[in-house]
């Protein structure tokens, strides 16, 4: 019994099988329900168009559906000594099924294989990672709202500059966030697409039925031209990386804020102590470690872009071998993302929240020149001058700052917008149309 | 009369100055026309809500409108000693209108000057961007279906696979674009936003309307947070640098099959000698040297993500002026960006495309395994041992490649599904919106 | 008995435990051996300066002493629940030793532990790198000489040019593996500094013996500014990771010729059958993974120093904890690039290669128009208009190749200088100074 | 009169002309001085080896020698429609001397001489950042000495930990550059070597005498094989892009730890007013514009490496017009490197240095942990005892700091080891051979 697809009478260098195989047996394990996807879809369409007598799919599909419950399961097993999870499947088919097993490869190659995996696969990640980030940015509305009261120093330049709050802290990146979910709204839509039937990258003599493979998977289009199909290896881990890079922008920029804000010499956030780590030799401290790791990780992700591109630079189309590697940059960079988003939700809720003695600390007097700025202006004089003015006394040290703060334009300290925030997220949210899919995938395998 | 909006008392160094001010003065030209309609707006706005008197934003109304003529045709001027574009509108505002042009900074910062400058100019940009991939997607679907019958042999792994085709080839270009368009599409949902309010990232004391604003500029709903706002600084260039790589990714790809199908070991495309570039030393040679750069560009594009996540990784939240040097990395990667989209139009359609001798070339004859394959398996023979079959012919030297070529499934050498192409490439050239945006600004400046 | 070494009276939320922990339990196996070095040589010179009494540091040398055979042999093991690999040792030698073992942490901390491991890590790393690099430059020598009179097309532009040979190809890249040494041999000095002694990153109150333990360790100097030896970190591995991604550019190149050069299109490298793998639909596929693969590591390791800048930009000076990550960027990828030097070791000498019939094959005619340039100048036309005239034969179609090749200076075709390319290989091997460093590890350990 | 080298009987077309020109000739003026000096080896060797009459040789040494005085003083020219540098030489020459001007071009090419030129230029650049660079660390040991005793905390995880002052932290950067040029001195050992005589990439039929050219360019050593001398280019500009990144970093951190320092919230460093900038609506604000520049471009600089691995990958051995691109690539970086070294060597020494009141200040009290506990171990508490202890007392709130710092140890905050630092910089600067190189081309010019 074959262990590879492409078996032949002599046998492969094992130093070169070892070195060319890699990760793959333990990588395509993920890969292994939506493998068997793509072959009950397959198997369906080739029956249809006559290329598989009725019995023979019938029987295929009986032992994929099987397949599908055990690999769902997470106990899908590659064995020793086959190369891939689609050599697995059609071991196993053959295994049981003899010369039915032997035929489900008729009009598709390994190639196409893959790629329709790799598809499906992406969809349900993006999936769980959208699902995350909604819920984060859900909970940093909620914090915001609860916080909003709570005012802090806004810095630019690192320098003291306006009044900021809670609020507006949280509630920026819980809308930021939802920019982030855009950018993986389009990529999911370029993922969406059928590749099944580009075979070797170069089509099939036989007559193929690919907007069926297309409906009975979910996608919303086939990917049409097959030398594109072939070359959205590489483009659509590209996309990916794109997104991931994104978000975790988004994410990490979050974490350094945590990380300063920490500091005993901000103090806007402690953690509590079970959340902080120590040192070896200090017995005082408390480390934010979970942010700093958090915020690290993050940006080794920013990473990933330029590791594809260069995976995939100046090779020209059709498929080259390098491409396997592809799955070792993003599969565990989804994972980190994932696990980053998770930790997240755990820690930010439990994180203190300090609102700042403003403007009584000293540090922080000149937070209010805008408003004595603008009282002025609000007396008539120009703002220019009034900036001059209020300048002056400031070196003069006779600024005394303003009491009151009005902020009620939409977005400002004293008017969050938090419904606004949330209506764009819960439209982005159903722009995603993940429900299509489930429901074409719970048919195909029930 | 002040060359700068925070004139002081005392001079800045001049060292310092020189090294602050960078190629502002140069990048900032391209800005001016969205400068001033940022101001337009703005000035608008504050007299709706009564923070300037009807007759002052009148005048300064009719000012700017002189400004854009100006800045539209290119004729704008920073003078000597003025440190950027928003600086020359208030002193142009100043020297005309005395006091009515210091009044317009009332609400505003230089922070969400930019801001809305950057996503006017973007919006801008990518239009131009957009239309260009889209003409050349239509020319590479013209390019495909005019030579759709001309056969070249298609490599896996750089290796003889199976046959293809120039209609495939160019085809598959023409479809590849297009996801690149709808990545560009997102991005330009995102960019598509409006700052204007969040003034220094912290909002206003005054009653602003930033639904107005939004109106007036023709942005498809405000960024509601002002901390959100400001944080867009980074995020736009970053989205704007995974659209521009992606891009760059497809173009490069095309451009690095041009220079290996012209190798004399291919010669499957011949550039005409005006379209070439010699040596000083061999007097023979006619050197596609337009396509290596284009794949050149291309590939150095594809750093840009990259080079934005080195600008703004781990600055934590607020204004830094690092962020100016986003303008160097993105603005010149637009121009060369647009330049490849010209020149790749320009080049493809005037090179010669060369069928080749399929498969009387003995180079080529392994092309048509499969198809002897798929023969066997429409007499019965399973697909795995008609591939062993078929498998031995060739190791016997036997093998007798078939003559003929039925490939009609959707994508294939011998159904282009081209009407498929186009219709996907009109959907999404229809989704961005461009007109909204152009109609709201010709309002307001006209 | 404590698992952490900053062990508290509260316990740590064990998600943000997991989270922290990371891969840490499973890196730090590597690091083991050189972590008891690094006790050892403190121990040691605690004792040296009175702050450890001669009893118990020869109790704790003898417990080092038993651990760094176990760690030597592979075997060590971090316990359940233990936190690292510093963690470990302590606990292993508190439990043996009780008091004695509690003591040995005096005038250290877990940061200048790490560093201190990391170096001699990375020292004992590069040694094997720049000896398999070393081996692999010296068969290519071989190659070169073996294969020296098999002409084949020399290519700029991928355009047929000028004639070259396997000779000068082999030989090229031996060349060039030794300028990648020798930027290894610059990261060696720089890495081969001792940082022991700088504690959390400030220093010691203690009167430490910095330059002893830069002896006992074979380091060529010491960091000498605590706050810079805290520094190296992320530098060292910045520097790492330049000069894998250095070595992998030459070694990634190599094996795109040799995949392109195995295209049928070229045909002038071939790899026997057990070195290739084949297709799950072409029959007659024999594909070069090994060398796409080892293209595709080559690549990705290029993007190192993007992962490292990435980790590491703006963090201020000063521990943090994103550091642990950069453990996981740079083992895999030394581990990787080893690999990949072994592979290309083994498979390079079992590639068949095969001469071209130069200038018969009417593809390379024109490799031959520059010696027919130099024939006319040395009869005395000067060279501009020699290079005008044998042009005008080509256009003409008139042009016919001159027979006889006279390459005689220095690096030519004809005259390889494989000797002066051997003596730089050793002068740089040479320049390492490897010695010095086994020979004072031994020592401490024996 | 030819504008090109490689003149045909027909016309470039003129947009290709353009796109393929870029900025080449704006670029190609830095390199004209050594282009003048590659010649001038070449012509004095061509007539030693008897490949040019001494006659000819002598007018064109002549010329040349003009035009090295005319290019060293900035005032050559690249005429309109002339391609580049190169061929504006030969054109003077042929212009002015007729036949002589026309011979001087045998048995090199355009390759070779870029790639001699850009050896020179990169030696001579390096010359001027290592200049610059060592005047900086030795900027930073004085500045180190001068502030010795100001003490400020040490912090790890961005919290406070340790005490530290202005002596350590001014001498780690005084060191850790020295490790930046440790890498640039390897670098110019590569790039130290002669490529001459390379040609095309395939060398000559000439017998052309390499080790005299190499001899009369200051060169350390020809690179040897004709192949590797034209892989040479992508290999020497990498090895610049790492340099120019590792010294990037170590400027960038320095530059993010002012900006930082000079944070209200620290207030370890203060700008004086000449040096900050303002903003357009805070009329209180003095921003660290400089250092934020400095930092970005730093920051920038750090994705060299990325952008040089992205022009080259997968170009196989041989030249390709890609290459030309690496020229904007490094050569505006090395300008923004010297540009942000020289205003470092400026702003520091400006910069006001604030000591802290260290321990009163009761967010520094916990600094002083470590201390206590190693006055218990001199006390004969072992130190895992000891550091639980005092850990006890923090928490019960009882800890009261320790007074005195007796930090003696190389390195620390009592024994700054200034002196040692500075041997090590003489070292390195010591190694590169800057003299040897100049009396070569002294000799060569004058």
């Amino acid at each position: 019994m074959p262990t590879k697809l492409w078996e032949k009478d002599y046998d492969l260098d094992q130093k070169i099988a070892d070195f060319t195989v890699g990760r793959d047996r333990e990588l395509d394990l993920e890969l292994a329900p939506f493998d068997v996807l793509g072959s009950l879809a397959h198997v369906t369409m080739l029956s249809e168009v006559g290329l598989l007598d009725a019995g023979a799919a019938r029987r295929c599909q009986g032992k994929l559906k099987e397949l599908y419950t055990t690999a769902s399961a997470g106990d899908f097993v590659i064995e020793d000594g086959v190369e891939d999870v689609h050599s697995q499947v059609e071991l196993m088919l053959t295994r049981d099924l003899g010369d039915d097993g032997k035929k489900i490869h008729s009009g598709r190659s390994r190639n196409d294989q893959v790629l329709v995996d790799l598809r499906l696969y992406f969809r349900h990640r993006i999936q769980g990672i959208a699902e995350r980030t909604a819920e984060l940015s859900r909970t940093l509305t909620e914090l915001s709202e609860e916080h909003k009261d709570k005012l802090i120093p806004g810095y630019t330049h690192l320098q003291v500059a306006m009044v900021s709050s809670f609020g507006l802290w949280f509630g920026a990146y819980a809308e930021a966030l939802i920019d982030d979910l855009r950018m993986w709204q389009g990529v999911y839509d370029v993922v969406d697409q059928n590749p099944l039937g580009s075979a070797a990258g170069y089509g099939s003599s036989f007559p193929l039925n690919r907007d069926r493979t297309t409906e009975l998977l979910g996608f919303r289009a086939p990917v049409v031209n097959v030398v594109a199909a072939q070359m959205g290896r590489g483009k659509t881990e590209q996309l990916m990386a794109f997104a991931i890079a994104g978000l975790a922008q988004t994410v990490g920029r979050m974490a350094m804020d945590v990380c300063l804000y920490s500091s005993q010499n901000f103090g806007f956030l402690q953690l509590p102590p079970e959340l902080t780590t120590g040192s070896s030799i200090m017995p005082h401290k408390k480390n934010p470690d979970v942010f700093e790791l958090l915020r690290g990780r993050c940006n080794l992700l920013q990473s990933l872009p330029g590791q594809i591109s260069q995976l995939t630079t100046n090779l020209p189309s059709g498929y080259h071998r390098d491409f396997q590697l592809l799955k070792e940059a993003i599969f565990p960079a989804l994972d980190q993302l994932e696990d980053g988003l998770d930790i997240a939700l755990y820690a930010l809720p439990r994180t203190r929240v300090r609102a700042q003695e403003l403007p009584t600390d000293p540090r922080y007097t000149l937070l209010y020149t805008v408003e004595a700025v603008n009282n002025l202006v609000l007396e008539g004089v120009p703002f220019r001058d009034a900036y001059t003015q209020v300048g002056r006394d400031v070196e003069a040290g006779t600024f005394v700052p303003p009491t009151e703060l009005k902020h009620t334009h939409l977005g400002s300290l004293g008017n969050l917008g938090s419904e606004r925030i949330s209506g764009k997220l819960e439209e982005v949210m159903g722009a995603f149309g993940f429900e299509r899919a489930e429901v074409a995938l719970r048919e195909l395998a029930g």
